[in-house]
């Protein structure tokens, strides 16, 4: 897939603003959680945005919610086809069912059962796609090309796409307000990236006062690298890594454009410190989180001296996890 | 411990409005969510209260909080002493902290490790009683009596208390608000049911147009039996159950007066079905509850045939359980 041109001028507050109103009745709030855990282990404030509880289980709703609000009228009759390894996938699959636009999605032969039940559950068709190469994200991503090709249908990319990522701003909106209304206010956003959607939209949303962070896992860090080298960059993507949302192996060029302009920071976790994450989520604060939607929190407990005395949000971006894969997590 | 006298006037909805609004800053708002499975299963809508992400796990802190806030200023310096099965405990260790009152209690040896350390954490004494006889609870309550009279502190009834009551019918009044924001409105309100005080206090909260059901599990049915033969009656309480929060074998005085006058019809579940409610709020809602949070699910799963077409919330009432037996009722 071709990579989206750039634009010079970012998306400002007011189009962030108008976009979290147009998708604001389908969405649901999530709630904030406070860790008193991860307070005192910063002796500072920690608040969990626990978007595991989004419709969908997942923040990608939202984006995806709002690109097909904005098709026109042909393209919402001919659908949208993209691959996912799987939350866009629900996402884009009960956005599609609620304004009634076909949707068509290759998902990678290995992603986690309950992530092919959802997006089928929601009335999405469905191919899966057992090619790794040159990348499971990759393969999947030709696949969905040509599928688009044949069924005339528009091909959606699940992250390198400025609607998407002024979609998921809308966590960073939502999380303002609910910061307004405790009277309270944030020095940091910890976002959990992919290929950069989440963080990105975020970054737009919050001024300088408030450093925002892509935080990634070991292995699949394309973002850190990107950032650390000022430009696209890859990650070798050669482990063993149950952050299945999380598997890009580059960023968007949209997405690492406008974090290069908005000054996010990186931080890459381990794999066990992200399966200690997702322990702590259940323990303290009831939280079923997925792997991948873990890695902020690890970042909190991976490298605390960064967050000393401040008050920091972590977003809990997902929570599908298969039943025999999570309970053996919380064996561990 | 003495019973409660009956009052002869029940608390009104100023009285619950008025609660409401003291103890509403320090209490999260818990969200509602959608099950889709519920909802097509009744072919109507099904909404969850999800009190597992309440502060300490559960409901039980908004009556604590209530009841510690009315306490008169003698009492506060001396403290309170209760029993609690365990989240009663950590909800009322949690209240003492923030309001800075001395917290003892007694709780059962067999309580789930995770209550015992919650309520430990929020800085409660607690003496672990490990006599069965007559009860678990009745055992725990002797001894908590003993305790507060070696202390001076004020005893209090984990839900047999008409303060307790009014606080636990926040759960009602913000659902209230909730729906009227959806602007939606429900045709029954399924509360799982230990001693009634949750049952009790949201039956206050809601006019005749709304059913309130009291759930209980097989074998802790003491409220379905007493609603049956119309005065207090005691479940035979000889099952092996994991219900840990539902083993009360009768309702409060106070309670079961306050459901009889307001018109509550019960239901009784099979742990059977409980553990496929705990399953389904994981799979469907990533919502981690415990077996007792999981029993109005389970009502709805067991009897989908009494609500059908209908617009049903189910309070999710708790979400303390141990890692490994989570781990276990996911694997089942």
């Amino acid at each position: 897939m071709s990579a989206v041109p750039v634009i010079s001028t970012l998306p400002n507050y007011q189009v962030l603003s108008s976009a979290f109103d147009q998708i604001r009745k389908f969405v649901r709030t999530t709630p904030l959680i406070r860790s008193d855990f991860l307070s005192n282990l910063i002796q500072g404030e920690v608040l969990v945005k626990a978007e595991s509880l989004q419709i969908t289980g997942a923040f990608k709703f939202r984006g995806a919610l709002y690109r097909l609000l904005n098709l026109d009228k042909v393209q919402k009759e001919q659908g949208v086809t993209a691959y996912s390894s799987g939350n866009f996938a629900a996402g884009l699959a009960a956005a599609g069912q609620i304004l009634n636009i076909p949707v068509r999605l290759v998902m990678p032969h290995d992603a986690p059962e309950s992530k092919i039940k959802n997006a089928r559950y929601y009335g999405a068709h469905i191919t899966l796609c057992d090619s790794n190469t040159p990348s499971r994200e990759e393969a999947a991503s030709n696949m969905a090309q040509e599928l688009a090709k044949t069924h005339g249908a528009t091909l959606l990319h699940p992250f390198d796409d400025y609607q998407i990522i002024v979609g998921q701003a809308s966590v960073a909106l939502e999380l303002q307000e609910q910061l307004h209304d405790m009277q309270n206010n944030c020095h940091h956003l910890l976002c959990p990236v992919g290929g950069g959607s989440l963080v990105a939209g975020s970054s737009l949303a919050f001024d300088k006062d408030v450093q925002v962070w892509a935080i990634e896992v070991d292995g699949y860090q394309g973002m850190n690298l990107s950032l650390k080298n000022g430009k696209r960059s890859r990650a070798p993507g050669n482990t063993l890594c149950d952050c299945d949302a999380l598997m890009a192996l580059e960023p968007g060029v949209a997405n690492l454009d406008i974090i290069l302009q908005t000054g996010v920071k990186g931080i890459t976790v381990s794999s066990q410190k992200v399966h200690e994450a997702v322990r702590l989520a259940f323990s303290e604060m009831n939280l079923v989180l997925e792997p991948s939607g873990a890695v902020a929190i690890a970042a909190l407990m991976e490298k605390p001296e960064l967050f000393k005395n401040e008050t920091v949000v972590a977003v809990g971006s997902g929570g599908n996890v298969d039943r025999e894969k999570y309970a053996s997590l919380l064996q561990q």
